[in-house]
């Protein structure tokens, strides 16, 4: 007969979850109340301001989806893209594929522009597919590749977009709150993100943001989305005006004061911290898995600091050391997706995660494994590396 | 600058969310693990194995979907009706219409056959229907409808979809640990639930089981369903085999934690033991509503334990009085929705709300209300009724 689930304490260094801050549980906890309770629709009020700082959006359409960072792709896809519709989906990763599949099933058609895993998409490219495609109607590609740790130049690409009259839609999912999204300032036009990432909040919802011109789209639109669930003319009826909200689904109240409390914690870090912060414990990270004999499959410019790709050193048995990173040390870090598994280890520094203890334990661990399959590297000499560069900066 | 939201502790008797006991709470702001650690893999298997508890059924396909209740009944329309097909929907209360919205978003036809709300779905207009229209493939219907607290032949209904070579869909989303739901003995095809209602977990989570035959179906699809997020042969790839669980999206983890203690405090009662205090204290409140004046919208017959739909007596503001209620008493009752709006109050006995101090908050509160507008009918009268009935039982 089951008992009570007591999970272990781990130390969460993979593409996420995130170490949640107990401050982040303890608001999980508090007392369940109703989804439309004067009370909880004030706080409602509040998380769509937060959720606003946190992209860097006036966008009044912006509200966490009750449901995870795949739900809120989905929400993009279903209520902008029409059947029939051409749209230019870029992929570099496993989270293109995905925004694929969403194209292919809202009966649209997908022009796939692809790059190497661990490279940034290349705008050149598509620039080319938007000149080539002039019935496209949107582009979509992925911020920041949770699959290899890329980041892409978004800026660049929302501004092709605009350029070819497409509108962008943009996957945040891992870079809101590690490193800068500016949704007003590219001029991005659907853009969702995850809340397990560097929000370090518990998954399960996903934050979303349309521009006036998306929402536009939305309210023009001739027929009904394919999915109830996630149709947002439905979904703005309880999110919209808080003077009369109604009610379409119930909101999941107690996963939304977690979120609420994770977006105060960034108000009151500062978004230029918080992406500081991350810069700073990937160099000091970077340093150390350098100095362990682990090189990075993406380029300086490119790599997300809250997501290290790194090449599994030769002899190492991939499956194996992550085991013993959890039973031995408490640690999760990642593995490789699709063409990367086995090759590559992906090490998260995501949110409250992103910490020097935490560095120095994963460098650690990994010293002590590497050392006894090559004793030439010195066990101690990630955390050496790591603590250089922390006295220099 | 938003601080840390504390909200009131409410006595939640309305149409759900329900009281969440503090023992699932607790369980719900454990440490975030991993969505692929062994540890949480294991509890993934538990949960199943608690879900067809809950159901009564062996089915293998059950598990929770990662979103409210109507992203589990889209979780069933998407996965097994096609476009073109031919759907009987019965429609007595708001979630029949919600359920047509979701055959006509999959490009189906439904045919609605309706009953006035509070009654249940009436069989004989049914099987007119299932008559009338050979070419169906699927009957859908809800077995206790949110709206008005009228319960439908689940048993019955399910046969005749069976009889007639149609797949049944069937929502529970109020009933699954309130009162009996039998999904093996009912033969039902697709069932979908919901967690905050008498369950008692947090909302945000939505229990599904599928048949063999649904499950066949499934498989023998020559076209992708039409979500991603929701595609049963792409989830199962995550809950099917627990030996080899792959990465479709990130589960949400603590709110499994919550579900698991949830349906754990469910077997430690039994599930007979939890559908008798639902009657008993049903029977309790309604010798207390009828002693103050209300009467009831739906017969005994239908009448669900855990919603209780009471006319508002005249002379008292819909509006005003749950405002006092909640304001006065910290109590939430539920309004009525559709044609039902202004005319009742949904009054809930839900899982951890359905106690006897909730009940004597309730009287006690409406009692000193009533008692104001209408001196005749004394403050303390429904509390005295409720009381004999505990004296009685």
């Amino acid at each position: 007969m089951p008992q009570s689930f007591l999970p272990p304490q781990r130390t969460l260094m993979g593409p996420g979850p995130s170490d949640v801050p107990e401050r982040v549980l303890t608001a999980l906890a508090r007392p369940t109340i109703g989804h439309l309770d004067p009370d909880f629709i004030a706080m409602m009020d509040e998380l769509k301001g937060l959720l606003q700082f946190a992209f860097q959006t006036r966008n009044a359409l912006t509200l966490p989806v009750s449901a995870p960072g795949s739900a809120g792709m989905e929400t993009c896809f279903i209520n902008l893209i029409d059947p029939g519709d051409t749209v230019i989906v870029t992929q570099n990763g496993v989270f293109g594929g995905r925004m694929r599949e969403n194209v292919e099933r809202c009966g649209a058609q997908a022009i796939l522009i692809e790059d190497e895993w661990g490279q940034p998409v290349d705008p050149h490219k598509v620039e080319d597919a938007l000149n080539a495609h002039p019935e496209a109607t949107a582009l979509a590609f992925v911020h920041a590749e949770t699959s290899t740790g890329a980041r892409s130049d978004a800026q660049t690409l929302c501004a092709l977009a605009t350029r070819h009259d497409c509108l962008s839609i943009v996957d945040t999912v891992t870079s809101l709150g590690g490193i800068e999204v500016d949704v007003d300032g590219w001029g991005a036009d659907a853009v969702y993100s995850g809340t397990q990432k560097c929000l370090s909040c518990i998954p399960g919802i996903s934050p979303v943001t349309f521009s006036n011109r998306a929402a536009e789209h939305i309210s023009r639109r001739d027929h009904k989305a394919q999915s109830w669930f996630l149709d947002l003319d439905l979904v703005m009826g309880y999110w919209g005006d808080s003077e009369k909200r109604t009610y379409h689904h119930t909101a999941p109240v107690n996963a939304l004061y977690a979120l609420h409390e994770a977006l105060l914690i960034l108000q009151e870090e500062g978004l230029e911290n918080a992406w500081q912060r991350h810069a700073r414990h990937h160099h000091a990270l970077t340093a150390g898995l350098e100095a362990l004999g682990m090189s990075f499959i993406v380029a300086p410019d490119w790599r997300l600091p809250q997501l290290n790709s790194v090449r599994i050193p030769a002899g190492l048995d991939d499956a194996a050391v992550r085991t013993r990173l959890l039973n031995e040390y408490n640690l999760e870090i990642g593995a490789g997706l699709g063409p990367l598994a086995g090759q590559v280890w992906r090490i998260g520094l995501m949110g409250y995660s992103c910490r020097q203890d935490n560095v120095l334990l994963c460098l650690n661990a990994l010293g002590q494994i590497i050392n006894e399959a090559d004793v030439t590297i010195g066990a101690s000499s990630g955390i050496q590396a790591a603590e250089n560069v922390y006295a220099s900066i």
